[in-house]
């Protein structure tokens, strides 16, 4: 058996380190041997630093290691980063510069214009942008980003239908997760019984990381698609998965049955190569009227599936369906792991 | 003191039903003197025949009533209905033939030729339509209507941009509390930590009340309003309050300081004439960023304002918004209680 | 592979009905093959009869099986119940005269003098009751039950400590899971944001079953334990998982370290026999201040496994602790499943 | 008119802080004229600096009054403090050294030999404690506390039955509104769809100042009341409401009926002075079998009543019973705010 890729985690106490390191526990590929968090976890063993927030056991090699400072020497060559944006925007490009390959999960870096911001059964072929980073070009390390969670779902089903129908068109309204604000995060005084309208920068991100990952590459730079666009972001009461009400105008004529198609025979990069956090489904329509829901459906292909569901002409656009992604798998961690796994399978990370 | 009015309530048991009782405990003109409910509570005390769900408690006098078989034989001339729509559609003829003034928040007669459909800010004039009912000349009963309670906030919030600058496109996404499905309504089990993409039939209503509501009378009918309409209804775990994210175009430019205008200076009827139930406000806009949240700001008005907030440039239509409003008291009990004020101010109740 | 014996299962459609076919899809040693329901259910394909609320699919074979009438004609001789106490009390000893062996979770038998009151870990020489049945002479058919969904995580969590220690007294007070009252069940207007301090008979089960389940088997009939007991039930906005705050008095003095042990060691028949759905560990003690918790601990031993923690000093009694079971697997659907693994084990199922 | 009491309030942004702005707003004897906060606060507008996070709006007033430092200078002499236990371990004795009146909800000084711990209906006489603190007799100020959110419910619900019963034994577990622990407090992460069945601290105040309150004044201090107590408290997903279940042993037989009059017929001298807070009745039972509900009752008495319900005979103990009060009003806010009324009839302020 060859050995494992080493990897690290920078921002590992957070809700988005612990599922990359729940997530890593058994991977075929990659190995966790070092953990970054804030100074005040430094030294510490893992157990005893984080607040574990998920239902499986912290693996025990974890468990036992010591956080170390959250800096190039001594880290693996490759990272996975799950920092706040403000902090991403220092460390990030630290670790590029010593030489790693830094697969993040922040916001701080995925609209440069030299850094790709991916999602494999979408738009593989960015990660080509690796090469005109000036840090690849000085030290071999570089930046790849996934979006934000409530824009992935909606890209995962929006990629099929942009492929044959051409968007023109796309409203979405979001009803997301409170572990989409990581820990302690959202108070229970604040969500309880409630629906919160309003999440910092969430729309903006959401409007142009959309048009970012549906643009094409350009040089050196993205194209971004050209559709208009606008988002609607809410934060309700639910544990994790995003729901997103959705229409959408084609410059094609679609037909319902041709839209369900398009979804059901969407297979990418992920899914042809067999990346083991692949879902074999990656956009799953449901019939049933009232699906999907995120109590039920947001663990299909284990977190990793978008659903989709209520199909139905729209009065003003084309059309309008729902979208439920689980936005710490599939919208986070999950989407910085399929990132690694398609670099590893492109030659990227040696 | 002149006496009050004496009024009954058709399905006086359900969670609407018990709102009016609430609403009517200290009413200056109406007086509950009869109650109906379904055969199963007939003839029992309503304060053993109803489970409240209500904070405030049942007034004495109504919870040692006895509840009547629900026919027009000894009920008042003025009957509040909140029936399910397939009942509803069966007795409220009857009374209204009978010589009754029905007021009723069920969907039954919402959409018929010659039944209004009446917010009292937004379209009074409508109840004229009432002269139109073949119950009004054969015995001076009638039946009048209040829209679906998803439609009702968003009608009062879209009625002044109507007025002012005429509406070309509205795209509305809810997220309404289970209140508003009746009791028992909603198992736990299926709203625990979820969001249910689906209410039956709840789109359909909401775009045709919509449409009625903002048109125009036009002899014996209404003219719709022709603007082009979408809506998504979700349910949400929160008791009361509906909000929704709402994207409006118009056919007249409209600047945000003129949308903020027409909804700081919406006054009508109800106000003018200081109808005992009307807000003081029908509108109000809260400026912080994150409002309004239905657990802080549901009650304004005593349930019966609409708030709304995130007034922000749309990227498809021309703006977008968020509006909240109480579903069962401005959007079921309230809005009928309000039609009722109307209709003795205007001389319809004797 | 020697084929599995069929088995059936009465009251499929409910909560309870859904976890035996869940658990039931893999069973090496029982396959499902018929279903019984409600009247209303008859004839129908089970996928189209059931309101499925589990996260995984509904099995496909189950999914295309016809509902049965709930009669023994043609129904297997392995039957699973999970009716209503009163449709059990006339359906249950129906099948047991005609043959069947009646694996069930009703409560309408479990206090009956020769009907086994059993958990696999607790009291399996209870079984042995079987034998005094009328049904067992007359037919071979007979009837074995277990506890309701709150005794039987305090039960697990009492017997090893009853064992070393002899209990004189228990408090417990619960705070349950919306899932035990079935479906549709809790409405979310009564629970959302709230506690309910009744559940109906809740506590009179707990207390005498507890005293059944920890009694001595004697002849024909099993002599209660002698300790006193108190239970008060709560219903809580969890969806699975009942937690328990416990008091206990013992005859003989007991150590903090000499209580771990005796969770630590308590193994039994089922673990020792490899009863395919037994846990590892069927009392696990968890060391963190807060724990259990519900959300993070309901599913140790795939639901099997009871846990406890906050073991310390009570001012009244001599010992408190925090205990929680799963109420749908552990306390219903599994521990019916382990009875009939252990019954299968002593070859009662033929 | 007379004018009102100058006061000032001392952790004013906190979740009692705002209760505690929310009660005196109309306040006939009191009014706020001086609010003090951490550093990070001070200097701004109080509408600015805190996150109001109650239904009814800012007083004006207040909303606009800036934020002083935390020190005596300037202070009115008549403080209500609702500060974290350590720093008020360090301001409370400062303020009442220069001279002010400290009426504090914190936990710092409740058990200090010389410090009341008071509810005005239970143990008026405890105030004359007051004249045996140094500060007393320096300056003129003091310092009064009362207790625990969770504990006095439990005690307005005890009070009645020891005087006329006598306790041996009391035995209570409770499931505690998430606003009991401030804001932020606790995460949503932690509560939705969970039980945490801790809170550090509470079962030891509970009990020890159960045990005062119930206490006798003795010359210079409090001889605790003898009876054996036992607490587990439980932190469950509701806003506000304290739900408790409780089991009781009396020296003296009581009878059901007796017990009952206690709790009707339980007035003291907060209802016969007529102070402008207390409840007409301190303690309310409700007949129903499922009641008192945190969501439906916790109001009572614009929150100052205890509910109770369930009374019924206890396996262990004599009876069993559950109690509900509301923490943040009765629990805090509410109970400060008596108790400076209670003050005020007696002389104390000036």
């Amino acid at each position: 058996m060859p050995s494992k890729i080493h990897v690290g985690i920078l921002g590992a106490t957070g809700i988005v380190g612990q599922r990359f390191i729940q997530m890593l526990e058994h991977h075929p590929w990659f190995e966790v041997t070092w953990l970054a968090a804030s100074d005040r976890s430094e030294g510490k063993e893992y157990g005893v630093a984080t607040r574990w927030r998920l239902k499986t056991a912290i693996p025990p090699p974890v468990a036992t290691m010591r956080v170390s400072p959250a800096t190039p020497d001594g880290a693996p060559s490759v990272i996975f980063a799950a920092l706040d944006a403000s902090i991403a925007a220092e460390l990030e490009p630290r670790f590029a510069d010593a030489g790693c390959a830094v697969i993040t999960n922040s916001s701080a870096l995925r609209m440069a214009k030299d850094v790709p911001l991916v999602i494999p059964e979408v738009n593989p072929d960015h990660m080509k942008l690796i090469e005109c980073q000036s840090w690849r070009r000085k030290s071999g390390g570089f930046v790849v980003t996934n979006p934000n969670c409530s824009a992935i779902g909606l890209v995962l089903a929006l990629a099929p239908l942009h492929q044959r129908f051409q968007i023109e068109t796309v409203m979405a309204v979001t009803m997301q997760a409170v572990s989409g604000a990581g820990y302690p995060g959202v108070a229970s005084l604040d969500i309880l019984g409630n629906v919160i309208p309003y999440i910092p920068k969430e729309e903006e991100k959401m409007e142009e990381e959309t048009r970012k990952l549906l643009g094409r590459l350009n040089g050196a730079g993205i194209a971004p698609a050209t559709f208009t666009m606008s988002a609607q972001c809410n934060r309700v009461a639910v544990e994790d998965g995003h729901t997103e009400s959705v229409s959408v105008k084609f410059k094609n004529k679609a037909e319902a049955a041709e839209i369900l198609n398009a979804w059901a025979e969407f297979r990418s990069i992920p899914q042809e190569r067999n990346l083991p956090s692949a879902p074999e489904v990656p956009v799953r329509y449901l019939d049933s009227s009232d699906r999907p829901q995120p109590r039920f459906d947001v663990d299909f292909g284990r977190g990793m599936t978008t659903t989709v569901g209520r199909l139905r002409p729209c009065g003003v656009l084309d059309w309008k369906f729902t979208v439920l992604s689980h936005n710490t798998i599939r919208g986070a961690a999950g989407a910085a792991l399929l990132n690694a796994e398609l670099l590893k399978a492109e030659g990227y990370l040696g």
